[in-house]
Parts: structure tokens; C-alpha cells; sequence
């Protein structure tokens, strides 16, 4: 008997570094071939050169799709190309459903029509449904009259859905059954299939017009008595979707139920459709991901290694806000320049201000933003929180504001400056923290995802009114 | 027949909200009675008082404890506290596991000895551990010893690891087969449950000392002929864990593979747990969420009302760092205080090239930080990585850096102050592209979270550097 072989994940790191080397050593050998003007009668190198890419194409079949999608992700788009074409025709399909999109762009791109349409027949309905919205719209087409019946109404019906709703992101592969048969009958029943779908924890009850009745855990069929009826064993109170829901709460909703995969089912109650946890833990992810890269200011999911002029557009729409922002602020500056030009200590000291609150804001909207994400605020509990927010910018300002206070009074030995100072850090912490309360709120009520464009619009208002806060009360107190 | 249930989730906002209007309707009526110094007579008052408890009660009986969970989170202190002594105590237990770290501690300050136990003992092993870092020392010596000495190791075994290793987060109910027996024997064998362990998809094949030879997922099981043996049909190539390895890596594996369960074995190929999706989705989602709060600035997770003394403390260490590094960024510009007094316009420009430099660097580490956790970046293809953003920084800061140079000419009708403008703008645009991908990658090889400070480092730099370069620039060419 074999030992159970090496696990995969172990060497993923080791497989990257092991197809860079061969990259390296290919491109290396490639290298000198051209420098000779490939002399048809160097056959060592030519043979060095061919045994190079047989062993990365070696490497490259051993591996799961996922981890070669991994790999073509943290590769260069020479290098990723290289890799592209060296797999297998019939892994394409699989390949190209785990990339993220922007590296999925870069594949397609470099792909004929009847190459995406040999990749695409691999595939699933549901997974064709994916990939069609990056596919050309002609190759849609012709795959579209390659599927039969069946498919193809499996395919319009997931494209009639975007994938942030149930009915983009479910699939079909459902098994189903009657309840007035025995689970002996269902047991012989199952041994008919080759195999049975992923992810399949449950088989579907249904009437015969596909209503859903209820659900029989594959748990429950191994432990009863093969003669009891599936009526008698099903469980009733089953977790449906409908295709219109959002995908992020039926994620939080597998989430919370520990789900494996359960059905979709239509305003009739007919069963239509299946999600599982697989799909499920990748929205999850790609939801935490696309909340940080919009805090930061990304239009969207970024490729590692896409070209300088795609990467200066994507971060140009933050980066403009931004100027506007920071020019709005430089004016209430401007605005002051009379009272900085008989203090410049100001000018040293303001900038502190603006920065402090803009740091806690940040702090308060974070934590609001996540509780929005995991529908912990309402209106009935938003009041205490704001309460809480504005107490904890109290006692923050009043301590930090004091200390800065201190150091300003020690450095331009003035107190009244140093006054001035605590009193502007105390004011814009209460700025702050209604900013970072009100923003992600109000985005949020609008429809909006909260996370984006909190962090700009929160340093635009801390920055401004710390500016004028201190700038104001200095030229009131100080002048 | 009766229909499938109204399924949980469309109801948890609302659920959420009926507990909210219940809570409030018992305060009003308990406000009352305490007014009237709770006359015995008033039977009325004190009834309806009684009754709205008890509706309380029944509404959370019926809750899923997850929901239970969700609703606790966004309850303040004293709501929470009456909420969680009207739940049956048989399911304490399932609560406190499904609370986030922050809630289970004021959940856990409100119980006594006897309860925690009557609680702790209704979970297994793997739960238990989990729970064991909260609980007072003198609680978790009585749980010990009141379990079998099974149990008793297993949950040793479990503390001897920490959270983030795959060891801590284990379960132990794993159903084993040998693999000299027919399907026949092994579906007997299941028929003797009472029920199957959750997320069972596979059951393990292990020889008399406990090896693990394969796997044996339910699917092969359903579909193959009964007489055929287990050696013949049960997987070998098959993802198996190290209880010592990372959790957040094991978490990485099962998405890309799309587990539902997997064996952990020790160093000889022994069976000692198994690991569940359930507990890698709320891994994956809190990894996410400790990325953004760590970017935030905040030490760790914070109960939505925890009071204001415990959530400022949380946010201390960071705001005092900021202050640190806003103060050194502010003696900068006081080493040119000559400078801006003789050209007041310097102190509103410089504000401006400091904050952008900020966020143009954020969101170069953003990107890096989400590449190295996704482990895409190695040391093969960070030079590249460096050149691109080098290239991107260029490019905007020649486009941003003549806008606003521009922009500063026209204000100040002087060329020379838009010409220092926009080299300070170029320049710092490429300090934040070096600091955004130095300071993630150094954190990440010295085995530091490299979300953890980025942001603070960062954005120090950049303004100081902003400040220095545009001051400095200016001393030279503009006095």
C-alpha cells in the first residue's frame, strides 16, 4: 500500500519558486540562441532549450488548477504568457474560472476564438455564466448554440443575474428525489450516477412539479434504517435563497448556519438552483479584499504586475478627489496667511492638529464600517454609539490635546499658544468623530458601500476644520 | 405536508429589531414601576412587566444561537446582559462560541462558577479549548476534571497550541473505517450512529495503530457497489494538516482546493483531528478583519460598546505613535521657519504635497500587503514589482505634480514657486512608492504582520519628507 502522498499546499510556495527558476533558466537559454542568430547547427542549445520547457510542462501538469492560477498571478505578463501556453488545452477552463478578473483580462486577451471556446466546453453552465461577461461577444455566441437545451436556460438564467445577486453565482448540479420512496430506493438510485456533484451534502426533495419539500442530509441517510421513507426523514426547516438576494448576505447567512449548500428556489417555491460553500468563502474573501482596496483609495482589484499606464488610471480617480481635498484645505490655509506671517509657529503646529484628528476619525469610521458590514448598527442602538464615539473623542482630546499642549507650550514658551493648541485638538477630535460616524452612515443609508471614499472625505473635513479650527482660535486669542 | 419554513436570515435584521422594541417596551414599563416606588398593588403594571419578559423569551427561543449571537453583538452592555439571562442555559455554551472574543468577556464577567461549567459542559472538546483562554483558572480546573480522560487530553492537546496553529483549532469527531471491509460493512457500520459527526463528507481509513492510509468521501461511498472494498475505492493523494502549521495557510488550502473537511495527522501519519470549513471561513473573515483594524490603527477587536475608557485605551498606542511621528513631521517644518516667514504661501503649498505623497504610498502598500498575503510575492519578482510602482509614482507625479504646480503659479503669479511645486511633488511621489513597498515587505520578513503599522510608518515618511524636500527646495531656489 502507497503512504498517503505529499499534500499539495506544502510545496505551493516551493512550486512558484521552482517554475521561476525554470522560467529563468528558459529565458537564459533563450537568451544565448539569440544572440548566435539561432545557428541551425547548435543543436545542444536548441535541445537545452526544448528540455527546459518539457520539465516546466511537466511541473505544470502535477499541479491543481488553483495552484497554477496562483502562479500565473505572481508571474510577470511575459512570464505568464510563457506558462499559459504550456498548459494543457484542457485545464484552461478550470484555470480561467480562478483567476482573479484583471489576470483573467490578460489570459483571454492572448487567446483565439476557438482556443475559448475548446476552454469554455469544459465548463459547467454555471461557470460559463461566469466567464461570459470577459469573453468576446461573438465566442459568447457560438458557445451559446454549442450548448444544448437545457444548458443554454441554465446559462441565460445566470446571466440574467449579476453576480453580486443568488442567481449569478448558484449552480445547477443539484441531485434530486421524491418523499414517497424508501431510502433504500434512494440509496440504489445514487449508485446509478458515475458521481455525484461537489459539495454535495444534501439531496433536494421535491414534488413533481420541482416544489421544493424539504431536504435529506446525506447524514440522515447513513444512519437510518433503509426502509423508512424519505418522508418521515427529511428536515422541513430548510435555509432557501431566492436568485434575486444579495450574494454578501447569503455568504454571511452559509456563514452563520455552518452551510455546505443549500437550494434556490423561486417565488413559487421551485427548486432552481443550488449554492455551495465554496462559492460562498470566495465572495467572503473578495468582500474583505475590495472593502480594504476601496479604503485605500483602488478603483478596483488591481493585477500585480499590470502595465505602469492600466495601474496610474486605476489609482487616478482617488488620486484627483485627493488633490481637491488637500487644495480645499491649503486654502483655509491661504485664508490665514496674515495671522501665520505674524506667527510662524503656526504653521509648524497646525499641521499636528489636522493629522491627529484625521487618525482617530479613521479609527471610528473603521469600526462603524465593519459594524454596518455585519448588520450590527440600526437605528435603535446608532445613538449610543455616537454618544460612546463622541465621549471616547472627548477623553482622547482632552489627554493628547493636553500633552501636545504642553510640548507646544515648552517649545515657543507661550501658554496662551499652548492653550490654543489643546483647545483646536480637542474640538477636532468631536469633528472626527462625528465625521467618522456620519460618513460611512449616510453612504450607507444611501445605498453606497460605506467602505468607499470614507478614508478621503474623512481627512478632507479633518484636515480643513483642524486647519481652521487652530488657524481661527489663533488669530482670535493669539493676534 | 407542511411547507418549507420561513428561512432564518430574511428575518435576523428584524429579529434584531423586534428584541430592540422588546427591551425598550420593558424598560418603559420596569422605569415606571421603579418611579412608583413598585406599589405591591399595582398588579397590572407588574403583570405587563412579567409579559414582556416572557415574549422576550420566547422570540429568543426560537432563534438560531447564531443569531443569538449576532443580536448580542449589537446590543449595548445592559441590554446585552438582560438578553443573555433570559436565554435557556443549555445553550449558553453555543452563544459564548459564536460571540466575537470582545462580547464573550462581558458575557463571561457576568456569570459565576456553576453557570460557566453548567455552559462549558455542553460542548466538546475542541470547544471547550477554544473557550479555556477567557475562562477564571479555578473554572477551568473543575471543567477538567469533571470530563472523561479522553476528552481530558484531547482538550489538552488542543491548548497546547495557540489559536493560530491548526492544533488549536481542530475538532476531534472524526469517524474512522479500516480498509479491509466492504461498503456493505462500512453503511452497517454508520447505521449504528445516532448521528454523524457536522461536516462529515469523508470518513478517514486508518490502519490498528491510527496511520491514515485514505480518505473515503461520502460521494464513493453513495455511488459505488456495495460489495467493492474500501482499499479499492477510498482517495490516497489526500490534503492532509500538521497540527504545528499556520491556521490562516490551512484556511488558504481548503478554499483553493475547496475542502469541506481534512485530516490532521502528526509526524509518524498518525489520525489526530480533523479540520471543518466552518472553522476556516470565520478564520478567512477574521484575518480580513484584523487587516483593517490593524490598518486602522487599532490594537484589536472592539465591542461596538465596550465603554469609553476600554475603547480608548484600544486606540492609545497608535495615537501616541501618530503623535510622535506628526510631532517629528512638524519640527521639520519648524527647521524652516525662516523660510516660510519670508514666504508665507509655502505654508499652505506644503500641506498639499505632504498629503498626497501620504496616499499615493497607501495605496502602493495596500496592494503589497494583500499580494504578500496572498502569498504572491517571493523574492523573484519584487524587483519588478519595485520598478513598476517606481514607473507608476513618475507617471502621476509629472501629472499631478504639473497640476498642482500649475495651479500654484497661477496663485501666486510666480513660475519658480510652480516649478518648486511640482519637483517636490515628483520627488515624494517616489519616496511614498519605495516606503509603500519597503515598510510592508521588511514587516512581513521580519515575521511581522505586515499590515500592522504600515499605514503610521508610512504616512510619517511621507510627510516629513514632503515637508523636507518642498521646504528645502524652496530654501534653495526661492530665497
Amino acid at each position: 500500500m502507497n503512504a498517503i502522498e505529499q499534500k499539495p499546499q506544502e510545496s505551493l510556495q516551493e512550486s512558484l519558486q521552482q517554475v521561476q527558476r525554470l522560467i529563468a533558466r528558459h529565458k537564459l537559454v533563450e537568451g544565448l540562441v539569440h544572440k548566435q542568430d539561432m545557428p541551425k547547427h547548435d543543436l545542444v542549445e536548441t535541445l537545452v532549450h526544448r528540455q527546459n520547457l518539457v520539465e516546466l510542462q511537466h511541473k505544470l501538469d502535477l499541479l491543481h488548477p488553483a495552484d497554477i492560477a496562483h502562479i500565473l498571478e505572481a508571474l510577470p505578463l511575459d512570464e505568464r504568457l510563457l506558462v499559459w501556453d504550456l498548459v494543457k488545452a484542457e485545464r484552461d477552463g478550470d484555470i480561467l474560472l480562478e483567476v482573479s478578473d484583471a489576470v483573467r483580462e490578460t489570459l483571454l486577451a492572448h487567446m483565439d476564438s476557438d482556443e475559448i471556446l475548446a476552454a469554455a466546453e469544459q465548463l459547467d453552465a454555471d461557470e460559463i455564466a461566469d466567464l461570459a461577461p470577459d469573453l468576446p461577444q461573438a465566442v459568447v455566441h457560438e458557445l451559446m448554440d454549442s450548448l444544448d437545451k437545457e444548458e443554454r436556460a441554465q446559462v441565460q438564467s445566470a446571466l440574467s443575474y449579476d453576480e453580486h445577486q443568488v442567481g449569478g453565482i448558484m449552480d445547477f448540479e443539484m441531485v434530486t428525489i421524491r418523499d414517497d420512496v424508501s431510502l433504500e430506493v434512494v440509496l440504489r438510485y445514487l449508485r446509478r450516477f458515475e458521481e455525484l456533484p461537489n459539495h454535495t451534502d444534501k439531496l433536494f426533495v421535491v414534488d413533481k412539479s420541482d416544489i421544493l419539500k424539504g431536504i435529506l442530509p446525506l447524514k440522515r441517510l447513513l444512519v437510518n434504517d433503509p426502509d423508512m421513507m424519505v418522508v418521515d426523514i427529511m428536515a422541513q426547516d430548510v435555509v432557501t435563497f431566492r436568485p434575486e438576494e444579495d450574494a454578501g448576505d447569503a455568504a454571511q447567512a452559509f456563514e452563520r448556519y455552518d452551510l455546505i449548500s443549500a437550494p434556490v428556489v423561486d417565488k413559487q417555491g421551485k427548486l432552481i438552483g443550488r449554492l455551495t460553500v465554496d462559492m460562498m468563502v470566495d465572495i467572503i474573501r473578495e468582500d474583505a479584499e475590495n472593502e480594504m482596496l476601496n479604503l485605500a483609495g483602488l478603483r478596483e482589484d488591481e493585477d500585480l504586475f499590470s502595465s505602469v499606464w492600466a495601474s496610474a488610471k486605476n489609482r487616478w480617480p482617488w488620486l484627483a478627489i485627493n488633490i481637491c481635498t488637500a487644495f480645499v484645505a491649503s486654502r483655509v490655509i491661504g485664508a490665514f496667511e496674515n495671522t501665520i506671517s505674524s506667527l510662524v509657529a503656526l504653521s509648524t503646529l497646525m499641521t499636528i492638529v489636522a493629522g491627529i484628528g484625521g487618525n482617530t476619525g479613521n479609527q471610528t469610521s473603521t469600526l462603524i464600517i465593519r459594524g454596518l458590514a455585519l448588520n450590527q448598527i440600526n437605528a435603535s442602538n446608532a445613538r449610543r454609539l455616537i454618544i460612546k464615539e463622541l465621549g471616547i473623542a472627548l477623553l482622547n482630546g482632552l489627554v493628547w490635546g493636553s500633552v501636545m499642549g504642553l510640548i507646544a507650550w515648552l517649545l515657543y514658551k507661550q501658554v496662551s499658544l499652548g492653550l490654543v493648541m489643546m483647545a483646536a485638538m480637542v474640538l477636532n477630535f468631536q469633528v472626527a468623530a462625528l465625521v467618522g460616524i456620519f460618513v460611512p452612515l449616510t453612504m450607507h443609508k444611501m445605498g453606497r458601500d460605506p467602505a468607499f471614499g470614507s478614508s478621503v472625505l474623512l481627512t478632507a473635513t479633518t484636515d480643513s476644520m483642524g486647519f481652521f479650527i487652530f488657524l481661527g482660535l489663533a488669530t482670535a486669542f493669539l493676534l
